[in-house]
């Protein structure tokens, strides 16, 4: 292809943090390489950051062009931008710059789990009615192809259910507590050492918020209906201790953080919790701050995707991939929708009351006769069955740890079992409560 | 949206065997909920089948206005076919039937591995000519996206190597033999009692020609350079023993038939052979008849994906949702190219004898002083080095085996050293010679 007949797409940046900086460094170091591919040029020419540190800190020796601003409303006036890339994250301001890229007729390519999981359908509205559309491959699992999968190859199959490792923090921090036998607050400690969690307030990782919004956007996709962070029930790893991971490990187990999302003839449940998987599961091998999910559908049976989901690189990457997927076809007389909304149902969400688990117990009780039919009394009359039990010794007197797993329950009566029980005189402290997915 | 709003996209079918009946159902029970999601309605209206047997088996009354004919002519003839989805393989008639359709401005979709990895060049010229395009998602992998990734949301990065179990049927023998200790033969029995292998030829698979497809495919989207499958070095299962298994699990590796393509400073390799590789790497743990491949580029560290990589279910889904990425834009008057040919470059390859590699050697040799002193004599010099070596006990008289797993050395040198090896009076037989994949 010849030079002049290369197109040039203008692309806007709003925000130039980390993950910005990565798309600036792929997109300045590949402009030859991506337009050989697809025979547009991707030129930056806005880039908006509020933060004069930053600011300082974008190169100006690779284009001489780019105009740079400490205002949004630079990037979004300007009629020579075709994308507008948004990184600067959260929903205010993001969500107003958004939506004013979007009804001014620009593409937009972001990486804000927070915003698409909470405003992403009011932004496809603007999107649809300018006929323009808004991208976001990077807000979920980083590197990892998943948004548009599940838009294009697998549009045509009715997935039914979504299992994934989506949090690197939380994953290494089990990681660690597994194969260093190191406690909870060690393995955060160096997971913060590491970059991997935030030192002042990891909450957004270990508390499990981070995976609760990717869980509601991939859920959104794959179930054709709208399932918002609100929807999603969370319980992060921080009551998670070295115990239950020996317990667990001894039973043939690991614990992971997983999103689970499934659709039920037509019912949505979706939760992020600490789970025990089976130890030879491929779940169970993923370590570190990687991460993996399975879809599962009518016609592919299962299909499972791992990888880096955060860094600069593998995000930027996805970044970029998006905005390459706009670009491809890009006409500035004639835009279109590329892959568009696609929650046209309107599906209810089961709360996880009335959602069905096995789950992992740890307990100390008194350790003499008649306390494990006190115990086993309390199950039966909340209709929770025990899958197997194990017993062990204890440093206090007169006392034993029982782990239980259970058979399938409702949520709602194990607890209200678990409640019962530790009203028992023999029950000193029900110490874990943990779901069990066996995962198929 | 309204039901005269919904657009109909026509499709036209050539071939209607397995996949074909898989890609059928998919459409016409998911026609709905497919028009929902796109706005637009796929609807089937020609089939072209010339088995008299297999055109009995259309079902009549999903529609009654699909007109079917033994003549694919009939197909490509019709102005009112805007998709043509050719499931008859091979190269012939395939190829002329294709690029005719693309010829007369219809787009394409295929599950055509042999076509695809032969001709694909030919057929994108013929494509571009239209301002149409051809996508075979389902060509490789079956359900799991993978093309589709490469050439969107993987587009701006530099992807330098791919290693994958690409083939079912081997990886099932493979797990087999592992998992059950069953023979080669048994198990490839095995495989042929499930509907895996073929009885009567099961070379496609055993002997690693489907495999080769597949990579020389995925290299050339990869690599942005044409690999054809005449550039893949390819080495089947049929001579791994319960013995290579066993001496490999003793040693930690697995042994799984792999289809590895590299891009090492603009040269390419690619290659499909039996590999061992580490026991405790997620490759390892993919059984039976799953596909899984890993993708590495400068950005993405790596990615990997797994699934069903064969059935008429998961392969239609993914002809569909081929089908999907053209009709969500599909507009008559102004049609355009999807993804397009990203061959842009034109790569070396690196023959096998250059490629360096370790190995796995089993031989059968006198038991007696001094034969270790002559067989490492010959290795020092030919530059193999030597990693790890185990001896074991025969039945032979005076016999003893001896395994050997060499560092990394040029194939070239290693078969030389082999050639020379097989000379030496203390070695009786070089029994197996297998490549040692440490994968990272």
């Amino acid at each position: 292809m010849k030079d002049k007949d290369i197109k040039k797409i203008n692309i806007g940046m709003i925000g130039f943090g980390y993950i910005a900086h990565g798309v600036f460094e792929l997109i300045s170091s590949q402009k030859e390489y991506i337009a050989k591919k697809i025979g547009k040029q991707l030129d930056i020419i806005r880039i908006a950051e509020k933060d004069p540190d930053k600011i300082k800190k974008i190169p100006g020796d690779v284009s001489s062009n780019i105009k740079i601003s400490s205002d949004a409303a630079d990037v979004l006036s300007d009629p020579e931008v075709d994308i507008v890339v948004e990184l600067i994250g959260g929903i205010d301001p993001a969500f107003e710059f958004v939506s004013s890229a979007l009804a001014a007729g620009k593409y937009v390519v972001t990486a804000n789990k927070d915003l698409m999981a909470n405003r992403g359908r009011d932004l496809y509205r603007i999107a649809e009615k300018n006929n323009v559309d808004i991208l976001f491959e990077a807000s979920v699992l980083g590197g990892i192809p998943i948004i548009g999968p599940l838009k294009t190859t697998l549009a045509s199959d009715r997935i039914y259910k979504i299992v994934g490792i989506v949090n690197g923090t939380t994953n290494y921090i089990l990681t660690r507590m597994e194969k260093d036998s190191l406690s909870f607050d060690q393995s955060l400690k160096a997971a913060q050492d590491m970059g991997y969690a935030e030192k002042a307030n990891p909450s957004s990782d270990i508390e499990g918020y981070d995976a609760v919004y990717k869980l509601a956007i991939l859920s959104s996709i794959a179930f054709n209906s709208r399932v918002t962070p609100a929807n999603v029930y969370r319980e992060g790893i921080t009551r998670i201790t070295s115990s239950d991971i020996e317990f667990a490990r001894e039973m043939g187990y690991s614990i992971k953080l997983l999103a689970i999302g499934t659709d039920e003839d037509g019912v949505i449940s979706a939760r992020v919790h600490p789970s025990l998987i089976p130890g030879d599961h491929i779940l169970a091998s993923i370590e570190d701050v990687f991460n993996a999910v399975y879809v599962y559908g009518k016609y592919i049976d299962r299909i499972m995707s791992y990888g880096r989901g955060a860094g600069d690189r593998a995000t930027s990457s996805s970044v970029v991939g998006d905005i390459i997927n706009i670009a491809r076809n890009f006409d500035r007389e004639r835009k279109g929708i590329i892959y568009g909304c696609t929650c046209f149902e309107n599906k209810k969400i089961r709360s996880i009351d009335n959602t069905a688990s096995k789950f992992y117990l740890a307990m100390d009780v008194a350790d003499r006769p008649g306390v494990l039919a006190k115990i086993a009394s309390v199950f039966g009359r909340h209709d929770v069955s025990i899958n197997s039990m194990i017993q062990k010794q204890t440093d206090v007197p007169d006392g034993a740890k029982l782990i239980f797993i259970t058979h399938m329950v409702k949520n709602k009566d194990l607890y209200l079992s678990v409640e019962k029980l530790k009203k028992l005189d023999v029950v000193r402290s029900v110490n874990s409560i943990i779901r069990v997915e066996d995962l198929d």
